[in-house]
């Protein structure tokens, strides 16, 4: 931690700063400017509040050096984390494509996208059994009965499922069928499901809050982590800017930056940044050339008959058309597409 | 609902969009311009997904024209909605002052709070039990033990409680002690918690989300409405945005746009948008200003021992002085300022 | 400046960031922490780019201390800088009140609108000769014609003047007629405009850019200052964020933030900030209850035939009951409103 | 355009507007439904002005239908637009990589780049003149003796030359000398600049404001399109947004957004996006990957030397190894990589 004094601060203020840091068990380094002067503060400064020192006369700045999280960081652990889900490794140099529709509407509907995206390439298959929606007039999933329709598919496909969980009330029955479990962009820092979720054994898929940063994102991982879950793969869906002409905007730069600060697999959503089909392949490309662990996108057999996210949803056949390029640029991004035996 | 149909689209396309209305039980009415045709769709627009129409071949977009929440919106009910909390009314020309510390800490930190935020003129205590840290490692509340200590001061002032709650969970044991009970920006799209918190008779203070639009935080208050608790208090504490040099940035328009769709009380809440104390008072000299019904102010005795927030916390002496000025704006703004007797 | 060295750095990288402080002509000053190490730079900031440090190898990250401005900073000069516009003082516990249409139509208009203002209590009258547009198709101004109107608006009524200037090869012209030059917000960091404002004498009132950070905006006040102009009042009219229900999002907490770091004026401009004329008055009112220097008001005599933005003016009757209570918050507030004698 | 009735408009209110567009020379088409009446208005749109239509009494809102711009758009010419620089045909299928310096600091700097890039792969070389900074005290750029530098590199390595321009004043001198003239990001909406811009020959490649929306790019765009210049190659740079950890967010999505929407080439500019070299290469890869007809690489032959921008640019040596998988992925997505014979 570092603390910078005003430039008119006196030295009986200083004084008061540094006795500050001894009365905590720390120690003060200090530097002498021309026209401020600097406080290193030298101890583990994740045990340190900034806070009191911020409100000190005298004081103009209290700048944090390290990371608030340890666990999620590179620092922690070098090699790539890479997670098995239903035999399929997550991470570490394999491309991972998850796909289905956003609802759960029916056994058939189901059944139909399952068979098709497995033909295509997905190992694993998503779908909402609940759904976080917008209006309390819109559809809002099956619920249990969405995912009995899950485990029915999965029996029959050999499908890997990952379907998304809303709260801790629930976590125990989603996560008997599911085999990733789904916290969602706008529960990012619902803190009580991040807790349920760090206390039980399932790999959690967390989704980047809309107006997250990627330190916050790293954070709300942590929490998982931190209860002691180390299965978490980080999902980038897009993020709220002004830009209104997707529905989001894919944060690309977010794998590189992740990867760069944690050993955590990330894949990216195309379809909830598009919210147009129009746009979900394209996207899908750049996510297979910029480094993502995987994608996850929508697929419906009839969009225009979707209960929700129709409009971003690609039907089975351009998924197959997509999957041909993704399958090239995974090559020749030098990963591993990973395949269902 | 009006379709655009593309330029280029053929008749037959219009067509079938036509016939796509009819068998949907509503009316297509059909303006032929010199680029482009447009179709409005005569019927109960709440009950017609735009989803299927936006897929058919040859239409260029599907606009809404109805807002898309009904029981928060002034169409519904013309005059403000006034809720009474402990004899205080809330809303409808009244002016509101909430003050307290970020945390409950002990019986002694919220009694000399509670004391001098009356002498002041606060008539609502806030504190939280129930703490939402972005951070696994910072101070997460008392819990029920927190909860106690509000009742205890609530017994000793008088002053009606509002705290946080977190879970549906905890929702039940919240609701015993508070008066109000607070669901944070961070859980204003937790589903599980809004639905729960409109099955419960207490009113509600909703705070909008980190980047919700005002659209999504009035159909956040229509999910509670709809439920059946109709006392629901919104309260904007900041938007994220680029700028840095606060913490969040005031929307202090969200006041009269939200005035002009809704007949719900508004609050602000200056302390979070800020960030820094020394910021707080001319945010609320705005708040009171611009129309808002109450504001929201962090106060703690000591702030540089708080065990959160304490950089952009008060003084119960800064929240006096404070208090003098906004005495005088409420009056000239034409509103009743509420005081405890 | 401060370095902080990776956790994982060596001792050779460290000698060799040391010698390169040394090559540099100031002095390191080295901290060793539990799990980094951090190095004061000693010496005048300001002289010193922080890239080549950051690109040595072991280096995690350059923190600046210093803010980059200079001249516009408080720590420059305490105390406000009050600017004499036409006999009228701005800044420095005055309140201006700017008012006038978005575009200068007709002198029959424009001396409407002027007699107008004037007797609701305006002191300086706005107008664009010069307009800039997003579309290539929307009305571009009457240009030198304009001048003349609001030249002669300045010789009946004795109002001062403010019109936008929007390139160097216009400004001697504009700088004729006008006694306060604006320079619009898509302009903030137009250089070469910023430079010639800076080299002749006219006050200038700069417009923050609608994505510019405030200290982004006080740089490019410290351009004209740097360049021996002084008098620049600075103007906050609404940022750029995903919230879409007003043109802009008003960010309030400007005034506050600028206050403490620059000693120049600040006014707001509630017309551009909200885009619809019904939320107008309520932000101005807060703006003058922030703690504002000013306010700049679209005023039309007929905004539905006004040439560019309608919408949001108001008319001379709306700005006189506007400016009632504007009256009482400047006196409570404790400012003196400027007045035409 | 469609003008939506409020709820309780009278038949009154609605008689005036169906009145005002007759006597504008455009037809109504109303459309009564259950809740709200809605009216088409026949006619070129362009032509209208919504505003008088906003304001009358009992209208709600009003949407245009028609995109604002033209000439920009895929409606007016089907055909992707191929610019031909030096021989060099940029769009339609042909991706185009430039390269160079942030600053033309010396003739040894750019030749060394110019030759480096060009064995490497790249075709038009990029280097500043003129400098936008935002800190007056930051190094603006060497001027005409840049220029001289810029046209001897081109006579020596027969590379073309895109350098910036940013005054219409500088603009026949740089014309002069560089095949392509560069308008910045905080040029975007400098209207004059546009003006000049589009009244002259040599192509222009036009950055995206740091926070303008694709609309607005495009009409900027159509600015010098309509005063008779059609070569403008588009440039997305990174939009800002709260994130942080890059210098701005790349806003990948805009390439198939504005493919759909223009005729026009678009190019992505990793470096100004990324502001960081480690993160240059993979948003490179996604570019490629994206579909962009080309992108703009940052190349300094010694970074740490650089007088600006050398934290974001990658050494030849690392541009080398970039282009490598640059040419795989522009064969698999079927473009012609542009080459220098």
């Amino acid at each position: 931690m570092i603390i910078v004094m005003k430039p008119a601060s006196s030295s009986k203020e200083l004084e008061h700063v540094i006795k500050t840091i001894h009365k905590q068990g720390f120690k003060p380094h200090v530097s002498k400017g021309e026209e401020t002067t600097i406080i290193g503060v030298i101890g583990d400064e994740r045990k340190l509040d900034p806070v009191p020192f911020q409100l000190l006369p005298g004081v103009d700045r209290v700048i944090p050096v390290l990371k608030p999280f340890k666990l999620a960081s590179r620092d922690f652990k070098r090699d790539d984390t890479v997670i098995k889900v239903n035999g399929i490794p997550i991470g570490g140099g394999h491309f991972t494509v998850i796909a289905g529709p956003c609802a759960v509407e029916s056994l058939e509907q189901v059944m139909e996208t399952a068979k098709k995206i497995k033909g295509a390439g997905a190992v694993i298959l998503r779908g909402g059994a609940y759904k976080p929606r917008t209006s309390p007039y819109s559809f809002q999933g099956l619920g249990p009965a969405g995912l009995k329709i899950l485990a029915e598919a999965k029996k029959r496909t050999g499908l890997a499922i990952i379907t998304e969980v809303m709260s801790e009330m629930d976590l125990p029955l989603v996560a008997e069928t599911s085999d990733i479990l789904q916290i969602g962009a706008r529960n990012m820092q619902n803190f009580a499901l991040l807790d349920a979720a760090g206390k039980q054994k399932k790999p959690i898929l967390l989704k980047r809050g809309l107006s997250s940063t990627i330190e916050e994102f790293l954070l709300s991982a942590e929490y998982i982590l931190s209860r002691g879950n180390y299965q978490v793969i980080l999902c980038e869906r897009g993020i709220r800017t002004f830009e209104k002409s997707t529905r989001n905007t894919l944060d690309i730069s977010a794998v590189p930056v992740i990867k760069k600060q944690s050993h955590l697999p990330v894949i990216l959503d195309p379809s909830h940044a598009a919210g147009y089909q129009e746009y979900v392949s394209d996207l899908a490309y750049a996510s297979a050339a910029v480094g993502a662990d995987g994608i996850m996108i929508e697929v419906h057999p009839h969009p225009e008959k979707a209960f929700c996210d129709g409009q971003e949803s690609l039907t089975p056949e351009q998924f197959k058309t997509m999957m041909i390029k993704i399958k090239s640029l995974v090559k020749v991004m030098g990963k591993r597409l990973n395949k269902v035996s």
